[in-house]
Formats: structure tokens, C-alpha cells, sequence
């Protein structure tokens, strides 16, 4: 039986009314999505409680495609669900919502897949999952951490769905055109003919000018509002700016750095209406902090009989929701560290420890782990024994107070020697406690101790626990037993018990352990794969056999092993195949789709190495009907390749070169003009470059075509639609263009950290230099902890490769081209804040690459000009500092710039002047070592030189007063220091090394 | 049980989604109705069918009352329905869809109140009616006739419930605040801060240049969509405008005049965008128009059997859904006069004939009805009669064919003679036909004859009907009965039968009329009261009885009493009561609403004429749960008192003067300026008004305080809310400011056609001159039928008071003292017209008064800058012409002017040429009559004068030959009947009259 698309409306509706939600409607302006609902937006803000269901269509305009996607469009509807503070089971709520609309996770695959919601337009992020059906992502579910730049306090649970995908899912249906709105009436007759208007709207018609106009008055008048204290109205003119600043985007009108302008001015606004919001709900005193009523949980502790009488088996369970799968490893290895760290700490005696991890739970399991601490003596020192007893050697005031401070017997007080005085000593006897308390204290700090990248609360305000107790994802149910005995505990709101759960698509049945012994048998029979190496040998042999049945041999990348190894606890592989006609696309954006967006192993042919038209899949569970989760997956699949296909068919209508003219819609930075502005630039730089990087007229022109077409893939729709493919599009249609290889491949090195080709690396150090010094011209240099448009990147990604490839170049040169072209003017500072600015890149690279802090600062307080000039000098210096007779070298040199430095005058030696024979033989060791030193100016060269002459600097110094009352004898001693020292000039400054 | 807002919503989305309605989503855009969602806006249009149902935000600035008044907000929830085609009983369906939510119309008082919705804004009218529960509205129901200025093939329903009244009335509340949204949350807590923060938005901060600026832009955007025929873009952008203009509007942005402007542009988008989606689907072929199987009807209609063997009863009830009550009365009204007549053509005879009319049913009534049509002779005029038969007279085949096509023997052709000539006469003899052929055939016709000042069309394509068949209302059955026999016939869409329908509140129940004879029984037993003037008494006798009860005297305006009457078919009065505090606001105002919005009766004290705080409903029904009915009524009548003293108080915080200033908000029009500057033109003027207009110095102060504070009343907010007010309003607060009784007057007075004081007149002349000059040269004068600034009614608010109170007036000097006063450059001409445009006028006041029209032309044609004056003339003209020697006397002077008319030249008498002693006979008549003429120019004096010249004049031409050959003969008796006719000059052109 089909379903229509108002009944799972009318379905969800009545599902969430029936739990306490209010049912919302639709917000009266173009949102991106409905947390932009004043109902999400406004109402996660601050203590009161808000429950809340509606839909929301949402308007995306760059999703635009013409009617054409099966499941892309401009505008889709979303059904949004805010559940604030957390119930404390939303998952499984949402689990009944999906059953209540007909989907059975058991037929399916659904997965709970890692997502860090971010909108930086309104200040917000979360932690949460996007909800996968059979590979397909209908649903967002997030924990709100903040909302407009505020902490939300509760967290509140957003569970957005994707209607039309639903409906896909649910009716096993290609494309939604021919679902059922309601009966009789299709999604595509009620909608389709509009999806063709708007996206022709958004991408070819809206007025560029006139938008830009409008956001300004709206933005003003969201001001005007906020002064006057006007919430909702002020928020309006928030959303409708960032419609607006959305059809200007996909209208190609906004550029990188515009972007984040617009992003920066939009983010202040949301910030102002979140904190008068919160200001107003004060000032009402909260009007929906109605008195809630928490049953009291009855934590007292029993840890009384809860002894032991032998060494029993310890497991300890952490019942989570799904962990990201990095934070799974992380946790893992973690446990694995300060486990038995804690079991030494602690004094608990004990066997085989063992840790485990899948994304429901974090394991630990300790065998034989002993009843109880042993039992500990201390000698603890007290007061000199001279004031512990009076004459009569009976105990005074402080002996008896340090006695009963310790516990013990004043009479048992000793009198020992140490440190050459007598003091008394009380021997302290400590009991050791018994494992069960040690445990209940050690464990809450155990589970607060595991650090992830990225943490998040979830906890309401009433369970009486600390509401900012943070993991990487909520903790749902906690497992503590020692033998059959539970240790109990209070953390995060819970209460450890002797009850786990099983497979999320078994419906997460609860599984009681009756003791710690049990626990991987009923693991074990529940279907779950508690270690990760087993579950990677599954998916691994699964997907050799699979692949097999299709003579291919999948790609078997480790990171995404490792990846779908740790979103599971049973895998189970799906083989499903996609439309051949796709092979025609580009090869990187087909395995980017499945690997990156899908989580599937491509399937290549053994023999050529050309991709198959088949993926593996890994489900999450058993075999059964795996027909559905097959056949869901490759609609994913095909609706993902078709939405490539769309853009690179449009695209491929023209040539690569057609699209660079359109650089001019897309602006780099207002005062740096448009793409097309940056692209003329790094042209012109480019050529400067060419003879800068040893490459002779037979590349030249390749370098100059490559920098000529280097930004034109920005304007084609899949780079639009898939960022992180630029360059490699730009490479790709390139070729199909007909240009030559090494054009086309020097276009796809561009945003590699470190080009293969020198033609490559010429047009990324035009475009990073350019880059650097454009943005410091128009001041906008990162300051802080911000740096908004990557120029810690690019200043990388101009020394790295310098030094990789140990390639010699003018740095200082290149800049000065480059500022020449810039259409802002250049103040004179501007050159050398760049050249800082790299050379302060190139100290964080030469450091984190071994070398010592000393050594990088000395060579590049005196070269940084040229990186692998610098890098050569650094490691050379690096291995003269570990030369045994470094100490007699550095301290020879020290002493020629120690006495000097502080001369206001540059001497000249006369040699007329010298006084002494040690004198003039320290000068001909001098001439000697310059002429030596001099041929090449490196670090070895120059220390090489001077090592001769250490003897005649230390006799120098024993025999002759540099400091002579005499003017001109002590002036021209001067004179010959200096010139020693003058001869690290430009090559290092040694006085910045240790031990100068 | 009280309900929550969200089930009423689930309940109606349940309700119609059941009743295979799409159910469809709130807008993205800010709306005033969910009729501007493409959902209903672009659906209704072309054939396509479209059921659909949908919640709608419906956003109207305007009606922001900071969340003070109980059930008026700035936005509210419609539930908007379309059904198109017409289903067949909407009305039936929507009164389901009320019990479904909990509404049992037994219960209550439900009403279908006319009304004739139209939206300027998107050229779209229709038919139909506030639905009325217990006096509140809570619905709208219209059968739309034309949206963006196409009309709709097949009409569409559309209901409009408004959620929160319903939610109000079902929890018998005051407010809607407390009232819960959803299970503990109410709908205060969800929407009442917002409320205050986007009232105080709308009508205080929004920036009103701003807005104009995006108006401008927006629009500009709809018209580019629409060049590349992007309908629902542009549509949006249309809508976005809308809401624009809103703002402005409430912001007090907008004077009279630019609204005009602004309609047309919004009107001009929206017939583009109307226009631009029925060609799109026409290119799609209708999509949605998928076959449909109409079950057939079988129309056969068989009247061989029909006929009675003697007279009997007839009775024709046309059953239709409400009608206005204006068209109870004028479909009775014509039922009265054609049945008789008709009964007479179709030679029927009959005894007594009565018609009945109420909101539900046009019935007649025909005592003893003939059971066929007499026979009767006919002789039919042939061919001649030599060429009907030949020499042997045989009948030719001319003389055959004639025969043959009355349907007689050949043989009994006649000769007869006939205006000199033979011809051939058949003597057709023609069966009398059964009375139910007859009816069968007259019926539909009669029908289709009942006029209507407004019509609709209902039907859908596929009834094998007409779909133009137009009525007041649709007709939704017939009862036809000859006797016990069904007349049958078919006529929109229907064929009569034996079934009529009971009163709408209990449910319409089918009532079967076994025989003619029975219906008034059968139809009185329902409880229905047919007869008008029984219900107009009964009413009488309830408002009465009801009115004494409290001590009080209704006010029985006759006008209120008939609507009341043909408002139901069975009166019962509900007497409530309203809070006593709400006699503090104007008296008008209080009788303004209970009459005109409510259709009560107030009640006065009948000793001091003094308001009561009570009313009389008339509830449609029996007297069973009187109460809900009682204190739903007063709740609403509450709500719209609050409303009203919302608006009183907030005014009377200030005098009337301190909103004059305010008036320069409020653009007149764009050219001419604000209405403070008319205000002040009208101030400037009415000083040159005050001599002439005969007033002195005393009132002359008066004068110019009413001018000064005239307009300022319309910056009230009560007037902004009550347009029809103003004056009214105007004449309170001035009262209340403490200005003079006499200048108050004037301020109510000077929107009255004619103003009953001088002073009052004074200040309407100014600012009826005002408007016409200024308009006229700001080239706005009315052209064809448009006259958007009713300048035709500013005209005879000049012309009629003058004439009524007989005051001579110098239009031309008061056009020519305005025009001085003008912003705007004025040409030349501008005078001569806005003259000419108010003697059109005049001129039709005086032919609709019943003067001749060439009477009127003749007085016109000579004096029309004094209407007074003029009108006095035509009176007198009208008198002479009635004389009998008007014969003797036009003629005479006609010879005068005719001979003399086409001269180039004007001629001097000179006496020395005279040559006949008529001429001098003459001369010295007309010397005489000149001199008795001169004295004051009227018609009477003129022709007075002139009477005794006519036997000199008759002589004068018998005797003298005008044209002689002499030419100073001839010039100089050209000479004196120049001058004759020189002596109308001024008066009148006689040359204007019949029989010249």
C-alpha cells in the first residue's frame, strides 16, 4: 500500500501532538530550514521548557535543479521536532515516529551517522547524527549546543525529517514526480512545474544589483527593530536577508572573501535578536518555567555488604548513543591507557585487562580484579622531638596533637634522625578499602576523563546532576558489575544497573547481565561485535566475496575500513550496483560520491583498474531483507550520480576556457575585485615566476595557459555543488577541452598543499602569493585566532613545497611582483608584514618537523627569504649543535660577538695597528676563513671556515686586552671581532642559540 | 471539554483530507489570506479541477492591536478550503466540517450573512457569505468569480475559517489568549508577545522610505519573471509587494490618491501573473484535468401522462442557499408582477397567484390552475392569391407549400382582400397544450428572468448545463408540482422534484410535498415563516417585548428591520447585553457597530433617548439554547466594542488639533502633497468662500477653525479603523477638545451631500473644489467610466447644496481662487474644464430632477457658473415652454436668430437706414423689451420682455425682405435681429429647445 505524502504529514502530526508537542506551523518567510522558525530559532533559548512539531518548507535555492533531480529541488519540506530539555530517550521516540509512519527498522538499515550540525549564518552548532534509511539521509537529529552565539541551557533535541525521502523510502520509489500528494494527485503535478520556474529564477534571473540593495535595508531595519526591543520582527528581517544572500549565491554573485562578510554581518544580527531574546524572557520571568514535578531517584548507596570474598571478574559498560566513528578509536585507545594506570593507582590487584568499543558502548573488562586495596603503613614525619616531649620525654601539646591528627597512640610516636635533626615519626597503619568503594569513586572520574575533539551536554536542568557534564555523544545507560554485584554510582543522571541494550535495529532490546562473567556471552548471542579488529576482518572478508561475484575487486581504503568498522556493531555487506552510463563521469567524482557521502567500497576491475558500476555497502545488522536495503541504497546512489550528471552534462556544453569570463560575477574581495581580477593577477605573476623557478621557455607557455585557466572550474555547476572538487574539475574538463596534459594537470595540482609538477606549483605560488598579499593590502591580515580566509594555509602552501622540492626562490622578489599588480594602494610596511608573516609559517613547519626551536631561529633570524635555502641551512646547523665539539665552537664565536655587540660603530682593521703577534695571526686565520666561507654563504661553509680558526680566537683572547685604554689599539681589536662576526651575517644569528 | 487550538486544526485537516482535499502548506511569504497562496490564487484558475485545504498565517498590519483586543491581531489562522467545481452542497459539507470540530449548529446561531468579497489588490471578486456563529464570524465563504481579472470556468468555493474565532466560540471565551494552543501551553504564551512587538513594528518603526524602495524593486523583479514566464516567481514577488504595501499602509504611509496608484500597479502584476499561468497550463495540456465520470441523469422527461383532469393547485419553489437579503426582496418583487403576466401569455387560467421570498426559497403559489391552454384560431396571411392557384384554381405549388407549412388541407385555403390586394389565408386552428408542457417549457424561462444587481455563476463543465447560468445565489433544488404531479424541466444543472428543504438549523431536512396543496402546511409545520411581513411582525412584537424587559426602546429602523427579516425564515430574539463602560464612546459609534456590523437593535432609554447598554439579536431558529447563542453574541459585540475603545482612548489622549500635523504622513497625491497641505489649501480657500457664500464676520471665525480642523480626524485611529466615520468622528473629538458647537457641526457635516449649516457647506465647497481643480490639472481627471477619485461625486457635492439652498455662488471666481492655490504648474485650460466637468454634473442633478433635457441644455448652454441661478432658470424655462403660445413665442424669436446665425460679421442699427416703418416698429419694440429685460437677466424677465415684440417681429419679416440687395439695407436690418437675438445672450441659447 503506497503512501501519500499529506498522510505522513497528518501521521507525524498526530504522533508528536500525542507526545506533548505543540503543532506549529510553517514560518510566513523563505527559510533555509525550520530552525530558522522563531518556534526552533527563538524557543531553544534559555530554561524553559518547548516542545514543538511542524513542517517547514524549506528554500534552498542552490539545490535548484530544474525539476529534473529525483530527490534535489529548491524547495523540500521538512517536518521539525524540538524537544527541550532532552527526554532522556529521544532516539527511541524517534524510532516510534518512523514505525508510526509505516518504516520498520528491522527491514531496513538505519544508521545514526556522525554529524557536526553547523549554520554559521545564525551562530549555531550541535552534535547529533544525520539518520540514515538505507544509505539515504532522511532525517537530521541534533543536540542544539548553541544558538545565535549563546549556550543553550537545557540542550535542546532538533529532529528535522526529510519528507520527500520519506516518502521515497517508503514507497520504494525512484524519483518522488510520481508519489502520491494525496490520492489521485502526484507530488510532481502539485510542484513540479515550480521547481523548473525557481531554479531558472535563482541561477539565471535575479537581480544582482537590486537584491544586494534590499539586504542593506532589511539588515538596517532589523537594527532599528533590536534598538527598539522588537524580537520577532527583527528576526524576520534576518531570515528574509538570508534568503536573500542565498539567491545571490546561487545567482554566482557572492565571492570567497564577500562571503564571509556577509556571514560576519548576518551572524551579528542573529547574535543580537538571540540575546534580546533571552533578555525579554527575563524580564517576563519565563513564562513556560512551569513547575515540574521529577520523580526523586533513590540514589542512596549501599557499598556496605557489597564485599567480595574473592578476586571476581570486573566489566564496566558505557551505553551511549552513537559515537562518531573517530571518537570511537579515541575513546578505545584511551581506555586502554589509563585503565591500567587507574587499577595501579588505585592498589587494586588484578588479571587480564581488556577494553572494547563500538559505536553504543565503551567496554572494560578486568579479570580477577581484587576484593580490596591492601592494607598500607606510613611513617609520617611530625615536629622536631624537641617539641614533641618535654623533659620528661612525655608528649606536649604538639606531640599529642600530631598524634591524634594520624590516628594512633601517642605513646606509639617514635623519635628518628633525618636531615640531621630528631624528629618523631607516627607509623600510620591504613586499611585498604574494599573494591566497590574505590570503584564508585574511580569510575564517574574515569568516564569524565575520556577527552574528545569535540564534547557536547545534553543533560536538563532538573535531574539534579551537573547539567555540563559533556561526552561525545549522550550517555544512555551505564553497566558496573563486580562478580553479580553492581557498583553503583552517580553520574551524568544515571545510576549503573545490570541492564544493557542490544542491536539498535533489533530495537535496542534490554539485556540483563546477571554478573560481570556473563557479559560477552549474552554480547555475543545479542549479535553484537564488541572488537573492532573482528568487525574490520568481517566487513573485509564480506567484501572481497562480494566484490568477487562481480569480478571487481572493491577499493578498500584503510580510513574508510576503519570508519565503517567503527558505525556498526554487526556488519552485514550489501552489493548494489548503479547505472552504467554513469561511468562516464569524471572517475574522482563518482568514488568521492561513494566513498565520501556514502560510506560505500567502489568496485574497480582487477585488470584496468576502471571502476565497475557496482559499490558495497555495509549494513548495520543481520541479513534479513536485505533485498530493501539493497534496492534503498542504489536509489541513494543513482539520485547522487544523477545530480552529478546534471551539472557535468550542463557544464560540458561548453569548454573549460568559456566559463573563465563568468569569474567576473563572483567577487574575491571588494577591494581586490572579482575572480576574473585574481585570475589576470596570477596570470601576470605567473610569468615572473616562470624564470624565478628554473623553468625555461618550453614550459612557459604551459604555465601560462594553466594560470589562464587555473579559476575557471569555479564558475561550472559541480564545482558549485561540490567545492572540494575544484582543481580536480578544472583537470578533468580541461582534458576534455582538449588541452594539453600538462596544462590540465597543473590546473589540478593548484590546491594540493604541495603541486607534483613544477608548472603546477608555479600557478599555486602565484595564486597563494597573490592571495597574501592582496589581503594584507586591503588589510585584512589574520589577527588572533582568526583567520577568515585561510592565509595560514596559503603561507603554507608556499614554503612547503619550496622546501620539499628543495627548490631555491626569491621570495622577497615574488612579493614585490605581486604587490605591483594589486588594484589597492600599497603602504611600504605591506611587503615586509608578508614576508613576516611566511617566515613565521616556515618557523612553525622547520619546528614540527624536528628541528630545535634554537636552530630554526638563529638560521632564520638571518635568511628566510628563500624556504629551502633556510631549510638546508637549519639542518645543517641542526647537525653541527650535536657535534661533540660544538661547546668549544659556539663558545670561540660567542666570545668575538659578546664583546662587540653593544659597539655603536662598525671599526676598520688596520693592520698597522696590531700590537701583538696574536693580532695578526687571528687576522690571517680571519682572511683564511672568509675566503673560504665566503664561496657560498651556507651554514657548513661558514662553520667549516671558522673551526680553524678557534685557536687563534681563544689565544686572542687569553693574551690581548681587547679593551685597551688605547683609542686606536683598542678600536682596531674592535675592528677584528667585528669582522669575525660579521661573517655569520646573512647566513645565521648564533647568538640565538642555547648556551650562547 | 475545552478544545486546544491544534485540534481544531487536526480535526479539519482530517476532515477534508478525508473528503479527498490536497492538503497543503502555509505560504513561505508574509500574506494577508490564504487566497494569495498559489494554492488557491493561481489554482482556481482554467479548468483543471482542484480540491485543497491548508492552514494560512494570514499577516494584516493593519489590524495589529499590540495584543490588547480579545480576537483582533495582526496575524491570524485561516483553514482555507478551495473545491473546485463546485461539489454540489458545499454549504452542506462546511456545516459536517463544523460538527466534525465539535460545533452542532442546533446549538447555536449559524448564519450565512451576504457577502461580496473583493480584492482590488488582485482583480478578484466573488459571492457568498460571512458565516455567522452566535453574531461572530467564522467563516468566509465565496464562490469565486474572477481572480486576477479572469473570470473562473468552473467556479471555485472557497472557505475560509478563522481559527481563532472558532476556537473562542467553541470554549465559550472571552479572549483567545488563555486559551490553550496545546495541552498546557496557551495561545497567549505561543503568540501574544510577538503580537505587541509587530503592532508596535507595523503601525510606529517600520522606515517608510525603505519600504517604498523595495516596492519599487520587487516589483520590478515580478515583471522580469514574468517576461521569462516564471509564474509562481513573479507571483511571489506580487505578494511580497503586497505585504509591503501593507506596511506602508499601516505605517499611515499612503494618502488616498497613491493608494489608487498603488492598487494599479499590484492589479496590473497580478492579472500578468493570472494571464501568464493559464497559458502555461494550456501549453501543459491541464495536467490535473484527468477524465470524470459524471454519473448521466436521466433528463428524460416525459409529460404525455401529465395531464389533470381538472384545474389545480400549482406550487414552484425555487430552493437556493442564502440569499442577500436585498435580493429576498427583489426576487419578490419580480415573482409578483411577471408570474401574473406570464400566467396571462400563456393564456393559463388561474385563481388566486401568490409568491413568497426568504433567504432559503422563492416560492409561488397558483390557486386552481387550468389543466391545459384553450384552444384557439389563428388566420395566417399567405402568398397572393394569383399566385396560390392558377388560371383553373388549383393550388400552385406556392399555394401547396403554404398549406403544407400551417399544417391545413390545401383545400381549405381562403381568399381574402387585404389592403387592396387577393391573398390566400390559411385558418389554423391550434390545440390548447397541457399545462405541463407549457410550465415545462415557461419555468426555466422564469428563472432565468429574476433579476439581480449581482450575479454568479456556479455550475461545473460537466452537468451538460450551461455553466453561465447566473443567479444570486446557486440554486440548489426546485419543487414543481402541478397537483401531485412533478412539473419537469431541467435548468442549472437540476431537475425539479417533490423534495424542499427544512430550516438551515436543523440541518435542512428533506421535506416531501405530497401535493401542491399540502406544501404551505408542510412548509409551516418546519417552522419556516414564508411570508415577509409575518416575519418583519413577529420580529417587531419580540424586539418589543424583549425591550421592555430592560426598561428600553429598540431602535426599529425600518432599513435594519427588513434586512433582519429576509435574513431568516424564523425569527427569535435574543436579548444580551454589553458592558456599561462602552456608553462612554460616541453614540454613533456604538450604533454604527450594533447596526451595521452586527445587524442588532440597540435599545435607548425612551425618556432620555440615551443609549442602554443591551441589544436584540434575531436568531434563525426555535428558542432551544438560547443562552450559548446570547453569550456568544455578546462576547463578539464585546470583542468589537474593546476594539473600538482601544482606538477612542488612545485618541483622546490628545485634542483634535494634535493630529492635524500628522496629516502630512498621508500623501493626497503625489503632485498635490500631503492632506495637510490640501488641509491647508482648504483653509486658504475657504476665506475667499466666506463673503461668497452671504457670511459675515461672525461666523467667519468659525469658518476657518472648522476648515483648519476638518481633515485631522482622519489621523485618528478610529477613522483609520472605520473609515466611514470621518466626520463623525471628527465632530465627537471636537466636542470633546472643547471647540465650538457650530464648528464641531461642520466638521460632521462636510461629508454630507448636502451640509446643513452654512459653515459646514463652506468647508465641504473648499475641499470639493480643491480636489477637482487639483486633480484636473494634475491631469487625474476622470476619463470614460473610471473616476477613481470620485471627482463626479466631489462635482455634485457642489452643485447640489447650492441648489437645494437656493445660495448663488461664483463658481468660476472659487474654481479660479483654487487653482491659484495649486503645487502644480496648471495650463490654461485646466479652468475651462474642471467648469465644463462640474456643468456636466449640473446638468444631469437637473434632467434627473425631472426638467426637460433640452431645457436644460438651452439654460446650460448660456449660464452654468451659478447652479443656483441656473436651476432657477430651468425652472422657469420649463414653465414657459409648457405655455401655450410657447408656439407663437419660439418661433417668432427663431426667425430672428436663424436668418441672422451664420453672419461673420455684427452689424450696427442705424436708424437713418431704416426703409420700412416696420423696421422702426421693430426697433422700437425691441428698444422697450431691452430695457425691461436688462433688469436682471432671468428667463421670465427675457421673455416677458419679448412677448410684447412678437406681432412686430411677425409683421417685420411678412413685410420686410431681410436679405436685400442694398447692402446697407440689408446689414442694418441684419443689425437689429442681431441685437434680438443678443437679448438671450447670457439667459439662454433658445436654439437649444425642440421645436426651434
Amino acid at each position: 500500500m503506497k503512501q501519500t505524502f499529506q498522510d505522513i504529514i497528518l501521521k507525524l502530526q498526530t504522533f508528536w501532538s500525542e507526545r506533548g508537542c505543540v503543532l506549529w506551523q510553517p514560518y510566513y518567510t523563505q527559510v533555509g530550514a525550520g530552525t530558522m522558525n522563531p518556534a526552533t530559532f527563538l524557543r531553544v533559548l534559555g530554561p524553559e521548557p518547548w516542545n514543538v512539531a511542524y513542517v517547514e518548507p524549506s528554500v534552498r535555492p542552490d539545490d535548484g535543479r530544474y525539476g529534473e533531480n529525483p530527490n534535489r529541488f529548491q524547495m523540500h519540506y521538512q517536518f521539525q521536532v524540538i524537544l527541550k530539555p532532552d527526554p532522556g530517550n529521544p532516539q527511541e521516540v524517534y524510532l516510534d515516529s518512523l514505525k508510526a509512519i509505516g518504516i520498520d527498522p528491522r527491514q531496513h538499515d538505519i544508521r545514526f551517522v556522525e554529524d557536526n550540525w553547523e549554520q554559521p549564518a545564525i551562530s549555531a552548532w550541535g552534535l547529533g547524527w544525520e539518520v540514515w534509511l538505507d544509505g539515504q539521509e532522511i532525517t537530521q537529529f541534533t543536540y542544539f549546543q548553541q544558538v545565535g552565539g549563546l549556550p543553550l541551557d537545557p540542550v535542546a533535541v532538533e529532529i528535522t525529517y526529510g519528507l520527500e525521502r520519506i516518502l521515497i523510502a517508503l514507497n520504494n520509489a525512484k524519483a518522488i514526480w510520481d508519489e502520491e500528494w494525496a490520492p489521485g494527485v502526484t507530488y510532481g503535478e502539485v510542484r513540479r512545474q515550480e521547481e523548473r520556474e525557481h531554479s531558472k529564477y535563482y541561477f539565471e534571473v535575479a537581480n544582482v544589483q537590486a537584491m544586494r540593495e534590499v539586504f542593506d535595508r532589511y539588515e538596517h531595519e532589523a537594527n532599528v527593530c533590536l534598538d527598539q526591543g522588537l524580537v520577532v520582527p527583527a528576526h524576520d528581517y534576518v531570515l528574509k536577508c538570508s534568503h536573500i544572500f542565498n539567491t545571490l549565491d546561487t545567482r554566482g554573485a557572492i565571492g570567497v572573501t564577500e562571503r564571509q562578510a556577509f556571514f560576519r554581518r548576518m551572524r551579528e544580527l542573529a547574535r543580537r535578536v538571540a540575546e534580546a531574546y533571552l533578555e525579554q524572557r527575563k524580564v517576563l520571568e519565563y513564562p513556560l518555567l512551569k513547575e515540574t514535578i521529577r520523580e526523586t531517584r533513590n540514589s542512596k548507596i549501599e557499598l556496605s555488604d557489597l564485599e567480595l570474598p574473592k578476586p571476581s571478574s570486573f566489566l564496566f559498560e558505557i551505553g551511549t548513543e552513537e559515537l562518531p566513528a573517530g571518537d570511537v578509536e579515541t575513546a578505545l585507545t584511551q581506555l586502554r591507557e589509563k585503565v591500567p594506570s587507574l587499577l595501579k593507582e588505585l592498589s587494586l590487584e588484578h588479571g587480564l585487562v581488556r577494553s572494547f568499543a563500538t559505536p553504543r558502548r565503551l567496554v572494560v573488562s578486568i579479570a580477577d580484579l581484587s576484593p580490596r586495596q591492601p592494607n598500607r603503613e606510613e611513617l609520617v614525619k611530625g615536629p622536631p622531638a624537641s617539641k614533641a616531649f618535654d623533659k620528661d620525654g612525655k608528649a606536649t601539646q604538639a606531640g599529642l596533637g600530631f598524634a591524634k591528627k594520624n590516628g594512633i597512640e601517642p605513646s606509639t610516636l617514635e623519635v628518628r634522625e633525618q636531615d640531621g635533626g630528631k624528629y618523631v615519626f607516627a607509623n600510620v597503619k591504613q586499611k585498604g578499602r574494599t573494591t566497590p568503594e574505590v570503584l564508585a569513586e574511580a569510575l564517574p572520574a574515569l568516564v569524565a576523563n575520556i577527552k574528545f575533539d569535540k564534547t557536547m551536554r545534553w543533560l536538563p536542568r532538573d535531574t539534579g546532576s551537573d547539567t555540563n557534564v559533556v561526552f561525545s555523544r549522550p550517555i544512555r545507560w551505564f553497566v558496573s558489575l563486580l562478580g553479580d554485584k553492581v557498583i553503583p554510582f552517580e553520574y551524568a543522571g544515571l545510576i549503573p544497573g545490570k541492564v544493557s541494550r542490544g542491536l539498535r535495529p533489533y530495537d535496542s532490546p534490554e539485556i540483563t547481565i546477571p554478573s560481570a562473567d556473563q557479559y560477552f556471552d549474552l554480547i555475543k548471542n545479542s549479535g553484537i561485535i564488541l572488537d573492532t579488529e573482528e568487525r574490520k576482518k568481517l566487513i573485509v572478508e564480506q567484501v572481497r566475496q562480494a566484490s568477487a561475484t562481480v569480478k571487481g575487486e572493491a577499493i578498500l581504503d584503510e580510513d574508510l575500513l576503519i570508519e565503517v568498522a567503527d558505525l556498526i556493531e554487526k556488519p552485514t555487506s550489501v552489493l548494489g550496483s548503479f547505472d552504467k552510463e554513469y561511468l562516464s563521469l569524471p572517475r574522482e567524482v563518482l568514488i568521492s560520491v561513494m566513498k565520501k557521502h556514502q560510506r560505500y567500497f567502489p568496485i574497480a576491475d582487477p585488470g584496468s583498474g576502471k571502476l565497475l558500476p557496482y559499490f558495497i555497502a555495509i549494513r548495520n545488522g543481520d541479513d534479513q531483507y536485505l533485498d530493501i536495503v539493497k534496492e534503498g541504497n542504489e536509489h541513494v546512489l543513482g539520485a547522487r550520480f544523477a545530480d552529478a550528471d546534471f551539472f557535468v552534462r550542463a557544464d560540458l556544453k561548453h569548454k573549460l576556457e568559456e566559463f573563465r569570463p563568468k569569474l567576473n560575477t563572483l567577487i574575491f574581495q571588494t577591494k581586490l575585485g572579482s575572480m576574473l581580477d585574481k585570475s589576470e593577477r596570477i596570470l601576470k605573476l605567473v610569468k615572473d615566476l616562470v624564470p624565478m623557478l628554473g623553468l625555461g621557455d618550453a614550459e612557459r607557455s604551459s604555465v601560462e595557459r594553466a594560470a589562464y585557466l587555473a579559476k575557471a572550474d569555479l564558475m561550472t555547476q559541480m564545482v558549485t555543488e561540490m567545492t572540494s572538487l575544484q582543481g580536480i574539475i578544472g583537470r578533468e574538463y580541461a582534458l576534455r577541452s582538449g588541452e594539453k596534459q600538462e596544462v590540465a594537470e597543473a590546473i589540478g595540482e593548484q590546491y594540493q598543499p604541495v603541486p607534483r609538477s613544477k608548472i603546477g606549483l608555479a600557478v599555486a605560488l602565484a595564486d597563494r602569493i597573490d592571495s597574501l598579499v592582496g589581503l594584507f593590502a586591503a588589510g585584512l591580515a589574520p589577527t588572533g585566532a582568526k583567520d577568515p580566509f585561510a592565509l595560514r594555509r596559503a603561507a603554507l602552501g608556499v614554503v612547503q613545497p619550496l622546501i620539499e622540492k628543495n627548490l631555491s626562490f626569491d621570495l622577497r622578489l615574488a612579493v614585490r611582483q605581486a604587490l605591483k599588480l594589486q588594484p589597492v594602494g600599497v603602504k611600504e610596511e605591506v611587503q615586509a608584514q608578508v614576508l613576516d608573516f611566511i617566515t613565521g609559517r616556515l618557523s612553525v613547519v622547520l619546528k614540527e618537523s624536528g628541528c630545535k626551536y634554537d636552530v630554526v631561529d638563529a638560521v632564520l633570524a638571518e635568511q628566510s627569504d628563500d624556504p629551502a635555502r633556510a631549510a638546508e641551512a637549519v639542518k645543517q646547523l641542526q647537525a653541527w649543535v650535536q657535534r661533540e665539539d660544538w661547546s668549544t665552537i659556539l663558545p670561540a664565536f660567542a666570545r668575538c660577538v659578546r664583546i662587540t655587540r653593544d659597539q655603536k660603530k662598525t671599526f676598520k682593521v688596520d693592520i698597522k695597528n696590531f700590537a701583538e703577534k696574536q693580532e695578526e695571526a687571528l687576522f690571517k686565520a680571519l682572511e683564511k676563513a672568509e675566503s673560504a666561507s665566503r664561496s657560498t654563504g651556507s651554514i657548513d661553509d661558514l662553520l667549516t671556515a671558522f673551526v680553524p680558526m678557534i685557536p687563534a680566537v681563544n689565544v686572542f683572547f687569553d693574551k690581548v686586552l681587547v679593551m685597551a685604554d688605547d683609542k686606536a689599539l683598542r678600536e682596531n681589536r674592535l675592528a677584528l671581532l667585528q669582522r669575525i662576526s660579521e661573517m655569520a651575517k646573512g647566513v645565521v644569528n648564533l647568538s640565538k642559540l642555547e648556551g650562547f
